[in-house]
């Protein structure tokens, strides 16, 4: 396909970094202990050329404002108890995913684009579930698609009974395509919607009124126009009463993240991104903290947004996202870190003993996020335990998220030899989407190997005492490291990228499944095939053919 | 892509009929307890032309015999406890799926293909868990994809240890595909491999010998060449002494399904199919039992093959696979049934009072295993109630697989007004292959409604109690009924194929998910992903340049 939005090339990077000042097409405001986002898309607003944002239709700049705004109200509003979801347009919530974007996207772009989407709602949900953020969806007017499936990911929805405004998920009828960030899911897992009532609703494009809507378990609440802002208070306000979130007052401002580009990557405070473009590899270098750490709760709220947790949680995750965005064709990733364990392993304990602060507790709920972040990237993640490294604790959870782990050997009394350390963040405070931890899901549920590691926390271990643990894949000595590395890098990277997407989306999620799982395996995978077939992106493709008054034409084989 | 084999056409219909006297690639032979099935495939016997099966590499053919072969196990020979799967070639045990079939093959036949495999292979696993019948891979030669798959759903796997054969799985580096037919799942959730070993094993060529197989937990146990024999025979009288069978004596005999094509469709005993070539729809119609039942074991085993119950799951069974091989355009299934609901439910009480019996069980078995076929066909299924139909106990289950359920609303005193009958078997004796009846999947786990309507088990049920329980979709009256019917069914029908397969997919299993529901959602998804794509199966893609000296080129960007 060739049409815009393409993949961006490197003058002109797609970046996630934004404010409220600067947002575009969502209004932050904050009330006590209610903030509300009203989206009041501009249609001009597209981040590319070539489509129109009607309809409160969304694109990727959209959701970034999204993104960001759902940041800022953890970290830098700590009042706030719900978050209510609502339009500033007359009549129309929002329409969905822009259909012309779609339309004219990269089979990547869509995949990108959704995936973005997904971990942002699935992260509304991860706030609900932890810090007991809620959210309400104010749907004031006809909700549409990925309009409806924003408002599913909230805690509440309450519709808006004017006799004209509908909820639908008509993706299968108009485009012949999925409700793919998560509609058919959370339809049947989270508000469980009879089966064949939600076969019925995903395959009608007319949808449905409030009455109905609220009958068939599609909506919560339902409120006529007069009523609908005093109902939208009361239902906030019960929220706000149901909410266990715990901060006050000065929030933690979040100053835009220090990302330098240079000739071959980025450069963070605590995070390095080095692209081979000749290897289409990236390598990605994590530094421990320096110096004195803070350890009590005033400290920790002194540094603010410098404190290392954070900082380095939020370089991360734009590294995580730049990446994936800007550089398509590196298609492996190699892990490292570097500096003091001990540094790290005390920030830990800080995180641990003060876990159930607000600050603390949305810094943790950040990592936890980015962690989930490089769990569904669709790259190949080795990490590298070399010399200098520093996979202790949270840094080792990076290992852990990898596909491999490899460790260099060096003698027992080499002081340059490579360390591992666990703590004991390793066994539970990191869960994956799946709600295990990373150990739990490297063995397959299997109790012995994880409680033998446990009983480990703390020491430094040796590539070999880590290799007979089970906790790395490979241990080569010095005589073989550089050697064994390279070609597992090399070859990983002569392979077809499409085979080793689907690869790692099975082996990463070894665990019990989850909704999260169910959206980012089973519903992603089905929307990608179909985002794939000519059936949808073909020249006659239902998602191509979208308003230009033709009919899509279909080949009727049943796949 | 255009080349052997394409989809049948309606001169030269694909059979699954069989019979061990005219296999051509599998030798079957039963002494005591122990059936040994051998593999000894013939190069020139595939089910197209345009490929040799080399290497003991199997095509449909090789798995439609392997399929016939387990049935007449299950019914002909009670007495087998444990199926020794082998390879009467020398050191090959089996090369996987032929590759050039694969190559040359349209993205449908791929897909249809391994799905009949996944449903041979899982009902191997099914037939161990529920019946006690237990299998032993002897893998006697080098093994790899799906000939390793084939051996994963095995209860054991015993390996030689001859220094040169090798276990792999190799479709990723080889050919750009995915290990899809269960090799993925198995290795993590079956036999908890862990992850980066599955990561590193998966992404070689080379395979891995007995010593390190075994090391890895790739197989159970290993053999030298000498006492490789006596091995295979510990190995299978020890799953001869695990195992529950408890059939003895002749077995039930296997005729040929009677099955006539007629000008729009088959017709057999119990089972009729009417095609609507225009409509692109088929009618499936199944008929309940006629005359007296039997009740005692005596009279179940006089009837043998003929018992309602088998002759009705073969006659669907052989429906299904038909349709869904020769029929591709034939988008939406109308199923209906007829007869005598009260027969129907003498038959479930006494498929309850000797569910013990082994017959009894091996009929339950397929029963069960059509109904989780039909649960993973890619076509929409309507359930239509109207007059004279018969949708009571085991034949409601057809209604409740079905993505809707629509049922004729008379009134009360109209004897023609069609009734739904639930009975006890509906609550338990057929579970989806995520462990949870029908009926609890339908309400998405929610236990009220289940409770409700096991309340009213053996109550004929009309429209309007039947919708009052949530038990159907939409229950119009006589007025509405022929009208709404119709248009739902054109409206379905002009539906992109493709979304109508995810959204299928994606709703009709609510429930838990298992290593079964794995397999058919998420790695088949993403295989079915990478099919489509150009890396595997473009001009220059891996799966179309295998053997031609050719090196793959692939698009780098990663999705």
């Amino acid at each position: 396909m060739s049409a815009l939005p393409q993949p961006p090339d490197a003058e002109t990077p797609i970046t996630f970094d934004t404010h409220p000042d600067r947002y575009r097409h969502w209004r932050l405001a904050v009330e006590g202990a209610v903030a509300t986002l009203s989206l009041d898309v501009r249609e001009d607003g597209g981040l590319r050329p070539g489509y129109k944002l009607k309809l409160n239709s969304y694109d990727l700049g959209v959701d970034i404002e999204l993104h960001d705004a759902l940041n800022r109200i953890r970290f830098e509003h700590p009042a706030v108890r719900c978050v209510v979801i609502t339009s500033a347009k007359d009549r129309m919530f929002c329409s969905g995913a822009n259909i012309y974007m779609l339309g004219t996207s990269s089979h990547a772009w869509k995949v990108n684009f959704c995936k973005f989407t997904n971990e942002t709602r699935n992260g509304m949900e991860d706030s609900s579930r932890h810090t007991g953020l809620r959210f309400l969806a104010a749907v004031n007017g006809t909700v549409a698609g990925g309009g409806y499936e924003l408002a599913l990911a909230c805690d509440e929805i309450l519709m808006i009974d004017d006799r004209s405004s509908t909820v639908s998920l008509p993706e299968v009828p108009l485009l012949g395509v999925l409700p793919g960030t998560g509609g058919l899911t959370r339809l049947t897992d989270k508000r469980h919607v009879r089966r064949d009532q939600a076969d019925f609703f995903c395959s009608t494009t007319e949808g449905v009124r409030a009455d109905r809507a609220k009958q068939w378990k599609l909506v919560d609440h339902t409120a006529k126009p007069q009523q609908f802002a005093d109902a939208a208070r009361t239902r906030a306000a019960d929220l706000v009463a149901s909410s266990t979130r715990s901060g006050s007052g000065a929030g933690v401002p979040l100053p835009p993240v220090d990302r330098r580009v240079t000739a071959d990557g980025y450069r963070y405070r605590h995070v390095e991104v080095a692209l081979d473009r000749a290897a289409r590899t990236a390598t990605l270098t994590v530094s421990a903290p320096e110096g004195q750490q803070p350890d009590s709760l005033d400290a920790i709220r002194t540094a603010g947004a410098t404190w290392w947790p954070l900082a380095m949680a939020r370089e991360l995750d734009d590294a995580i996202l730049m990446l994936r965005t800007n550089h398509l064709d590196s298609g492996l990733w190699v892990l490292k870190t570097r500096g003091n364990a001990a540094a790290v392993l005390a920030t830990d304990a800080a995180l641990t003993q003060h876990a159930d602060d607000w600050f603390v507790a949305e810094t943790i709920g950040l990592i936890r996020r980015t962690l989930a972040r490089l769990d569904v990237t669709s790259r190949t993640l080795y990490a590298v335990v070399d010399e200098g490294s520093c996979f202790a604790g949270t840094l080792l959870e990076l290992a852990l998220a990898a596909d491999r782990i490899y460790m260099l050997s060096l003698p027992d009394d080499a002081t340059a030899a490579p360390r591992l350390t666990l703590s004991p963040l390793n066994f539970g405070r990191w869960p994956m989407v799946n709600g295990v931890s990373r150990i739990e899901n490297r063995f397959c549920g299997a109790a012995a190997p994880v409680a033998a590691a446990r009983a480990h926390i703390g020491e430094p271990l040796l590539a070999a005492d880590a290799d007979a643990l089970g906790l790395v894949t490979f241990a080569p000595d010095d005589i073989d490291w550089s050697d064994e590395v390279r070609l597992a890098i090399e070859e990983r990277a002569s392979l077809s990228p499409d085979a080793l997407t689907g690869l790692e989306a099975s082996l990463r999620f070894t665990g019990p499944e989850t909704m999260e799982t169910r959206i980012f395996g089973r519903l992603s995978a089905w929307q990608n095939w179909i985002f794939n077939r000519p059936n949808a992106v073909g020249e006659h493709g239902a998602l191509k053919v979208f308003g230009t008054g033709s009919k899509a034409r279909f080949n009727w084989e049943r796949v």
